[in-house]
């Protein structure tokens, strides 16, 4: 599993170890996890499927939010920051949604891509402490 | 205030009344409601600030995410789709993101694609019915 639109690294350990590694991964750079979708609980009680396990984490760091909300409203429309978390073969798959390649879909603001430019750098700084 | 990446009415009422409404219209195109971040609080809480309510809800309909995301493993990195509710001067804006430009940046997945122009007439339709 490679990621064309993320930043991605794989983890061993179980699910809920990998998220509890990512969770505070994500807070040394200020991400605070404020949503979690269960997918494969979704799929199985909404659908009566089976889905491998699929965790969507949203993770905002409030600074970066702020700003980029404040310059532009409709920036909530991309908010928060979806890091997934996914079985994927003999280890979890974490990947954070590259946030330049997100938000450039708002294109020609400033702000915001210099926010977004920010963003990825510290997403990537959070992918790089769960690979070592 | 205008949307560039989405659908968007002006609705009358309290954020409260506006959230209910919101949330029902989803529900007659199938979509749940599976998280809910009050940005204004978020604000308040981290950085001391008062920001205008802006709520964003996070809709998924069921049948479409699990297509999507068993044909590409990376779509949850673009889920749920975003709603936001938020103060537009005396009346309340509701945004919904445009799916076909956030799925778009997984360029050439024709399942994926499918789904987005399926999803965006559902989520065409819970807006008109909020602008009735």
């Amino acid at each position: 599993m490679t990621s064309k639109i993320g930043i991605q690294a794989r983890v061993q350990g179980s699910l809920d170890e990998v998220i509890e590694k990512t969770t505070a991964a994500l807070k040394t750079e200020d991400f605070g996890v404020l949503t979690r979708i269960d997918m494969h609980n979704t799929f199985k009680e909404k659908l009566g499927v089976n889905f491998r396990k699929y965790v969507i984490l949203g993770a905002c760091n409030p600074p970066s939010a702020h700003r980029s909300i404040s310059a532009n409203a409709e920036v909530g429309l991309l908010l928060p920051c979806n890091v997934t978390v996914q079985e994927d073969g003999d280890a979890i798959s974490v990947t954070a949604v590259n946030p330049e390649l997100m938000l450039g879909v708002l294109q020609g603001d400033p702000v915001v891509a210099a926010v977004a430019a920010d963003v990825k750098a510290k997403l990537e700084r959070v992918i790089a402490r769960l690979s070592a």
